[in-house]
């Protein structure tokens, strides 16, 4: 058994759920007090680490509350930070540094909650730790709104995201549908490369009948032609056209569409600044069809929504954050945790971990059997896939009519 | 007493509350079942009633479950339209028509939910009615969440997209205080003259204790200079600042911020589009600052998010509906809801009505004494007014995973 203290520290882009993780972890490293000490907290990552910024935790999370609050607060309580890690090779002075405060505070297990970059960093971490004989253990949490992890049937964070443009998708369905007059909407989602988060929009079908009614990933390849032409064909029937994209749509030369096309904007030198996909295509109809037209960009709500979480979500992200601190404590080392779903109908989960060489870095995009035939929408097996992911709500705690944040 | 029928329409754009006075003026006809008989809605106003497209809300309704999921149901479950009537002197055929429609379904009863136009569509019915002597009843209930409108406290509709400003607002501040390097987030709310809307998002003041750093509002002038300096000031003390603004802010000279400063876009054939002012102060940031800039546009949410409804919100809107059908039968005319706010320490409000020959076509705007002497903040006083708005939260019934809807 390995005696000594915990850190944990929170990286990349905010999520709502990722405070949850931080709660599961806490919570797990107080169950381990046998052989786990102070769990301290690294403020903004490993960049705060460097610099010794750290927070008691066990001391700033004396009663439960506390800790239900932390699960119900969007965004990485401990800060972030987007530092990509070089090999030792390449900077072996932060490595030296690394140990000399691993050292200073006794720290034996590091848990580090994160996207790909985290990744990266507790692959790295993990090898040269070993290599330098300073027994700790080092386990990645995983959490990003873009499900784009491999291994991991899901990602923590995602199921919150997905609630939320669901039900933002449902909102806007509705209120597009009250005129009586042509208007094409757009609704922009976060997804440069994996278009996960926009499978979401086509929920609302399972709950009132009606979705958008053409979605774009960039798993597949957008033509600006057909688009036009599906909006066409699409408004014979009703006058009130919603389309769903993800950001990083790409046409078939591999540009991205946010790259503009017609769309170009100028500032007071001449430079040319990008439009984002969702206001080119709001320009390419207004010319093209000469409609109404609309984009919705959802941008950071869709990754901070905590007052819409999912409780499936935060109920796994916790989960999730309790088996790392198992995980360590039986010796597993240089692993990311997993979220395992089981055959059948009914869904149910397990937790897991596998070997993080083979999971940095890599990305797992919607598989082609998600999408349908024409690349415009999204199949029955993906609904299956993502509905259990938004089941249930948190019991949130209001104050003053908002809902309740802890600030660390 | 005046027997016949009644009928309700919705005008002018959704908001979160506007079903909620839909199923409070249907819960008021029910209940006075002794002189009124069928209730009608007609589908997209009065632009619907002259193609006599009307919906029989008596059979709709006939269990308390659906009027339940109609208060929880944001936008226009009747359709909208945004039809300015002319006079009668000016279109005598379309009033011809109406007083048509009015005699074969003996609709003694109108109902009309929406904003400054459709108030005037309520007093030219009212007026032209009486001077025909055709018998009707002709009573608005306001909503808007632009809360602009004269005499009444506030407006239905206002107190949820209030609650759903102010709770995005302070997720978002949350999301971009995770990172150390210098950032500024401009978040751009609905308002185009009045600025009420935008105040909301000083509520975070009151929950957590962060706020945006700085607030613009249609009703104090916007000098880029200052802004400017108001930025670089606040960087000394935090990185990221967060900014919240109106749609509608302007430059001393009068001219929208939207239209444009140095932002200017350009499509395929030369024509200049007009972007956000959020975006055209992003430019701006970038330009004379450097540091990163992004802006949110909160666009159709802010209307449309009844799963964040303000339980005082929905609560009145249903409540002022229901006052209005006593009105009307009363013998009332010609009139105009309003919720009076009782003076005192704890908030309280009555219903009354008012002559609508004085509020049609006025617009209220935020007054002096809610903004600072700066003019880039709101006061206490500010708070105070919006602070009951956003209190209470419904208890939404959930399907899928989404909050459920009816459709009518």
């Amino acid at each position: 058994m390995l005696y000594g203290n915990a850190i944990i520290g929170q990286s990349g882009g905010p999520t709502a759920a990722i405070n949850a993780t931080l709660s599961g972890v806490i919570r797990g490293a107080f169950a381990a007090k046998d052989v786990i000490g102070t769990v301290y907290g690294m403020r903004n990552g490993i960049e705060g680490f460097l610099a010794e910024n750290l927070i008691n935790l066990t001391e700033a999370f004396k009663n439960e509350e506390d800790l239900r609050i932390l699960e119900q607060t969007p965004s990485a309580a401990l800060g972030s930070c987007r530092k990509k890690m070089k090999s030792p090779e390449a900077d072996p002075e932060t490595y030296d540094r690394l140990i000399e405060i691993f050292k200073k505070y006794d720290i034996r297990y590091f848990f580090y909650i994160g996207g790909n970059d985290s990744m990266d960093t507790v692959s790295k971490l993990s090898k040269f730790a070993a290599s330098h004989d300073y027994d700790m253990k080092v386990v990645g949490v995983p959490k990003t709104v873009d499900n784009d992890l491999m291994v991991t049937d899901h990602t923590p964070g995602f199921g919150s995201a997905c609630k939320y443009v669901a039900t933002t998708v449902k909102e806007i369905l509705r209120d597009v549908s009250v005129y009586t007059i042509k208007a094409v909407t757009i609704v922009e989602i976060m997804g440069r490369d994996a278009g996960w988060l926009t499978t979401a929009a086509a929920l609302p079908k399972i709950s009132g009948g009606k979705a958008p009614d053409l979605i774009y990933l960039p798993e597949a390849t957008f033509d600006p032609e057909k688009f036009i032409n599906d909006i066409v064909e699409i408004q014979k029937d009703h006058p009130a056209v919603l389309v769903a994209i993800s950001e990083g749509i790409r046409f078939a030369d591999g540009r991205y569409v946010g790259e503009g096309m017609a769309a170009r904007k100028v500032d007071a030198f001449g430079h040319v600044a990008l439009s984002g996909a969702g206001k080119v295509l709001e320009e390419l109809v207004k010319e093209k069809i000469g409609c109404k037209a609309r984009s919705i960009e959802l941008n950071l709500p869709q990754r901070a929504a905590a007052h819409i979480a999912s409780k499936t979500d935060i109920t796994e992200s916790v989960s999730v954050g309790k088996h790392a601190v198992e995980c360590a404590v039986n010796g597993e080392t240089g692993v990311m945790m997993t979220i395992d779903r089981a055959e059948g109908e009914e869904y149910s989960v397990t937790f897991g971990s596998a070997d993080i060489s083979g999971i940095a870095n890599g990305v797992k995009g919607v598989p082609a059997e998600y999408i349908n035939d024409e690349g415009n929408g999204v199949t029955e097996a993906c609904i299956r896939y993502l509905a259990p992911l938004i089941m249930g709500e948190i019991d949130t705690v209001y104050e003053a009519g908002m809902p309740r944040h802890i600030v660390l």
